[in-house]
């Protein structure tokens, strides 16, 4: 029997960073000391309000299934957060809680998705998105961003890019892998444009809470109309738990909910009960301090790599990337990351993983290790230019 | 702005249990004393050899990203399992770590299901199959099974319903709703049509080792070109934790973790590090114990089903649901679930969730409550009968 594999599961690009990560094993395996910034994870431990919350929740003796859209408590704690922090009002009701912002993206992609339908999706940008999409036979189509506004799709561009065949546009901010945020009046011009074109707009905000200088802000003060897409991997520190949600507008819940029951029950109980421990003040007070500290590292990165020639031409202010054009010293970022991993044991993510245009020209770099690796990275860095 | 809703988030019948569940909890609010038959989802506490892994994991203090098909120890595993259990060599690379068995069948439908595809699926069965077949816009055509073949499809029936739109089949052994197996010979027979078919065959195995009388199997054994997926829920008692695999072809590997990497990132950490307990003998010795005690109340409650006149006419060797028909007692399930939850305080499912042709004779009863609210709950229905 060989299997009829389906259109969207064929020629899926390897996240190239994957053969990387694994060579990078490699070579540490023969002792090799490998400082890591390709890694969208940082290196912080377990918060200790949330390693305890998870303890007492396990010390009761039971984990059982959930209401699908998630603990009623959890969407209350999740509802407040946007009370108190950015002051929308949200209705517990329009919150979804997921197996991470993928779960998220995937069940927003399973309610708007047709077959043949197209979504704008800025290039560069997160390359699951491309995945989501085609998982419900849509069309992704690149909308090529550059460092004139930042990487982030322009109102005007949208505009042009639009068809008949248009269903909607993603958008990430802070992004990955640029870490730019896209300036509040041009997301309010997007918005009314796919409004007026009965489109569907999903903001991830997965990154929000990281960011350095600007206050974080959230796409939903812009209406009730608005997808949002978040996450507790990436602020809150708990990738592995696989944890995030989905805001949605009122009259899309139901239909949510019942996809919801069938795709997955529910999300993790333990992730679930955990996070509910996340929006205390101590944990802020944590977790206010790690973004300072990723701060303080960002500064250095960028600094650095001005020192040596890789030009970073839009300033991340938030998430913890820096997107840097390598063209001046290097004709092209894989065979540079590849030295940079070899030569130096320093591992990067060529660009390939994120844009179609020029991927040659780009590498990402996590500051996700801390300031002592980055300055040993960057020396390192220097000696094979 | 309003949305456009996808036809396949459109029209999802709800779960009309979530419906009775409400209500039930509502009456436990009011302070009566509800009997919970309804629920898929014993009542046992998290095992203790489950629990102290899951503690041991969260002290070392750190939850991040897995590998996307799994931890290559959790893969290897399972795959001891199936070589010591069942004798069935299979590489840990075919099997892929997922968000329980929704996850599983999330992944293989993405992997297999084109646009317009046909999948049939035994009726009576599991509701959310066909909101997989039709999240990659397939269709799922029922193929109703009866008492005669223990709700289990016969070859014959299957070639039968086989026609150029088919993709393949999904059986479940042991069943829900109704807990029966599926004759070794017979799904072997199917096996072989939907092979000589170019087909594909999915068998949910769920419910692997929580039979009773016939020691457990695997349709791996057919070879190496079935689907099967199987979950850390219910034998093993990890619900909440949403941990499942999908053991495949090793020719779809690549394809499926490229697309467990896009859509997931991975299952959930603490739920991976905590099975690795799983699949010790001492975790095993109360697994087992917990399945003679199902079995026990297994007996109980079929022998009173039968003495209240609820004929059970496939006797369940698996799983924890008796299927019961109530035609002799009532004219409609529906309605004699709402009077046994409103009158007796017992909580029951109707058919409805579960069967297209005549919903109203069909009540499941789960017995995953202990002996004495079961016996306690056979008298309340007997005083409403
Ligand atoms: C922009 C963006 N969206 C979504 C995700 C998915 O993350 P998770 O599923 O862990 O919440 C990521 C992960 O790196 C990301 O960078
Ligand atoms: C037949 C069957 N398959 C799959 C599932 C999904 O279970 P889980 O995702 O918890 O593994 C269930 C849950 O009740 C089931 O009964």
């Amino acid at each position: 029997m060989s299997q009829h594999i389906a259109q969207r599961a064929r020629n899926i690009p390897p996240f190239h960073v994957m053969e990387l990560l694994a060579r990078a094993q490699a070579l540490q395996a023969q002792g090799r000391d490998i400082i890591h910034m390709e890694v969208g994870e940082p290196d912080f431990p377990l918060a200790p309000t949330i390693l305890e919350a998870a303890q007492r929740y396990l010390a009761q003796g039971r984990v059982d299934y959930t209401p699908a859209a998630g603990l009623p408590a959890l969407r209350e704690a999740i509802a407040r957060h946007y009370a108190e922090r950015f002051g929308v009002a949200v209705s517990p009701e329009r919150i979804l809680v997921t197996a991470g912002a993928s779960g998220a993206l995937m069940l927003a992609h399973a309610l708007l998705t047709e077959p043949g339908d197209h979504w704008l999706l800025p290039d560069p940008g997160y390359p699951c998105n491309q995945q989501f999409v085609r998982a419900f036979s849509g069309l992704p189509q690149a909308l090529a961003v550059d460092a004139s506004s930042a990487f982030q799709p322009r109102a005007d561009q949208v505009a042009a890019a639009w068809t008949a065949q248009t269903r909607g546009i993603m958008l990430a901010s802070p992004a990955n892998p640029t870490g730019t945020l896209i300036a509040p009046a041009e997301l309010a011009r997007i918005h009314a444009l796919v409004k007026a074109r009965g489109g569907s707009l999903l903001v991830d905000e997965i990154y929000q809470g990281l960011s350095y200088g600007t206050a974080p802000s959230t796409a939903l003060s812009l209406g009730e109309d608005v997808f949002v897409i978040n996450s507790f991997s990436k602020y809150f520190g708990m990738t592995g738990w696989r944890l995030g949600w989905l805001v949605a507008p009122q009259a899309c819940v139901r239909d949510l909910e019942r996809l919801a029951q069938h795709y997955t029950i529910c999300a993790s109980a333990p992730a679930q009960h955990t996070a509910l421990a996340a929006f205390s003040a101590e944990s802020t007070a944590i977790f206010e301090a790690r973004r300072a500290e990723l701060d303080v590292r960002r500064r250095l990165l960028l600094d650095g790599l001005e020192a040596l020639g890789l030009q970073v031409p839009a300033r991340p202010e938030g998430a913890f990337y820096a997107w840097a054009d390598v063209s001046a010293v290097a004709a092209d970022a894989a065979v540079l990351a590849r030295r940079f991993l070899e030569d130096a044991g320093v591992a990067t993510t060529p660009g390939i993983d994120f844009v179609r245009r020029q991927p040659e020209r780009w590498l990402r770099l996590a500051y996700t290790t801390e300031v002592g690796r980055i300055e040993e990275a960057l020396r390192r860095m220097r000696s094979v230019l």
